[in-house]
């Protein structure tokens, strides 16, 4: 989380990326310290980024059921998940508030949109599903928002880079939809798939279900497309 | 939902019972009919009345992992929810945003404070689980929002009704408690349990974990409880 | 289970299909009717077929461990399988009995060899585990019973029908597979996969565990492989 | 599984007891080593009893489909068991084979019935269920077995001792029991459950589904009804 070091999710703030020449001048190396954001981050960021832009956020609520897989291997005891869930995840929530400012902020420093995050392991395999409540800026219309997120493209589509999703947020119109047995693979893993677009009475904003597979978006397809970003800018 | 039906959870609002005197008046009945509230909003409405008579509530923001036997027998397919999570149930978040804020409210009307709930079904069998951010009217300290619950009383117990649990609201202190195949059975189904309470950063107010027993608290057992309150009133 | 109607599992009793022409014959039709094996006697016929070939069998005994979607849709309630086996499948292990014998049995009768199965539905989603048993003619190493199942071909590899999987059954050598999960899909689910061939102590035989795809080649897939096989043979 | 050291399960094997007076001669010591059986062995052996000491036993094939406690704690992975079966359990079926001819044996020898076991683990919490497949000397209708079992009583029965179950062995009716999640805690935990007891073609024997308690009579329940009965008998 050191200032210099970009933490980035390739399609939401590509930008940061900038940073590696600063870090070069500052740490006076050749190398580049890049960081992926943690899985549910991840995630969140990438179906908050066509908000952010239309939008603009003023608040973020999220509350997640994790899969199995991200807590690694062996991870989760069986004996812990089967007919359960568990309601914390170590240094989970603090790390989704804080990054998801981070990446979702300017290059030099975080946005100051509020986030609270409330994270539960679930005995699910593969995908974190998230119950998203967000507070914009400028009234949100369900259907707008939805346009928004089933047009966003950004540099690594632009760019065409390999890893890319062809579609990175992909917008699901059934009313019992994503769910992640079913929508975790779409983009081969490294897209987002959001439905439930609807309003929220409470922020008189949106809400939303979102799912990604957090051991691809969230992890080693995240990796691999950051390091495709870094290359197209030639950074490697 | 009529005016003059009351909606009872008996520790939250027994006093709702007196709506049965204007029923009879206005119907021209010696009966009554008396509803139970939906199985998220009993355990949503117990947890909350400490907190709603304590510090008094202006937002509430509520995401279910709910059991599958919520659903009835046969009620959701294996084929749906082993390895799933399936964000969606037919008008459910509609009953808790409405049912909340009529048990909550005074018996002539409604409180005014916001609700917003997504809901959704996991493979557990009994136990739903939520997770429950709110903002207060007054501060609210974690520690001070836990000894309300531990703390709280209502007529049932007062009345000591055969139903009534011991201590209504069972607060637990592990950072990864409550979890519903260990919480599920407290008090015999009657108790809600809750955990992890902390400040919650978007409300600056607090955020909660709670688990009850979708078939006894939020079904069964309710019914049961709201028959004795009645009878300890004279109505039956 | 008529006389002049195949029930055929293509690899391992395709010249079955020569019944079709006794079937014209005798009901004085064009058409043919076929009948595909059972899900769970699929998979158990394919693995049982090498063995058969290369070592003769006496007595089969087999527990099967079934995955709901064998139960078809909705089929098997979530609140009778999450943490639970149910012990039973209407009429199952007679099909099973009665079908492992037709198949593997000669074109006009039934094989004599003996079937015991006991069936049970387990909290999976797809692919049949089934722990088998076996009396053989002639003595039968692990070994060798594993190289007859690796290197086993029938007639649609050798036709190189479309459907047809390269290994039809695939040994594998970790003590702990086959496993659903991970195995199911082998061969776009026409393979049986089969691992832990071992001796067995009763029948001074062999034991071992196969999985295979329920809802492929124990449904639509081998349906499909059944056609291609008539065709081949221009009866369609 | 040295000579000298008794492996009991109180209402199966009592009398080899006495082979601690043996044990104490031989090792010239006052304290007593007795083990307890496998847990898999345990819920065997003890619907095997009746059937042994009305029909004799020549054969016995036994197929285990393993809760997730058998393993301990941490034990299973859930991303190894979630929507899957491993058909391995280290040194399991050897166990099984080893003990069940001791525990059903003579003091001073090991019954000379022969014994297959195959082991598998599955999504399950609590209970052992087993597939049985039995020849017997003598033969065995299946209501006269069902009798044997019910009405099946032992020393620990005789003695009230106070861990001992009122009765061992519950024979159910239903065509589709027993099932763990339902039966497990039968005789609080300390009974085996017993259904579905039919011919079985290969044997001309019979063959049944059990289910048993893996961690009360498979572990913590069987030491402590074993430390009874050693009380009883003046060992302790």
């Amino acid at each position: 989380m050191d200032d210099d070091v970009p933490l980035v999710n390739p399609e939401v703030n590509f930008d940061h990326l900038s940073l590696i020449d600063e870090q070069r001048r500052k740490r006076k190396w050749d190398g580049a310290i890049v960081t992926n954001p943690n899985c549910t981050t991840a995630v969140l960021t990438l179906s908050l980024k066509p908000i952010a832009a239309s939008f603009g956020l003023k608040s973020v609520v999220m509350s997640s059921m994790q899969a199995a897989s991200g807590a690694g291997y062996p991870g989760v005891a069986s004996l812990d998940i089967i007919d359960n869930i568990i309601p914390f995840i170590c240094e989970e929530e603090e790390k989704v508030q804080r990054e998801t400012r981070k990446i979702l902020g300017q290059v030099e420093r975080s946005a100051d949109f509020r986030v609270s995050a409330s994270c539960h392991r679930v005995p699910v395999i593969d995908g974190h599903t998230e119950a998203v409540f967000v507070e914009t800026e400028k009234p949100a219309a369900p259907e707008d928002v939805a346009k928004s997120m089933a047009e966003f493209k950004a540099e690594p589509q632009k760019l065409m880079l390999p890893t890319a999703p062809e579609q990175p947020v992909v917008v699901r119109s059934e009313q019992d939809r994503p769910q992640p047995r079913f929508d975790r693979s779409e983009g081969k893993g490294m897209s987002v798939v959001v439905g439930r677009i609807r309003t929220d009475p409470v922020f008189d904003g949106i809400k939303y279900a979102a799912i990604g597979h957090n051991m691809v978006r969230g992890a080693a397809g995240c990796a691999v497309l950051i390091a495709e970003s870094m290359k197209s800018q030639g950074y490697i």
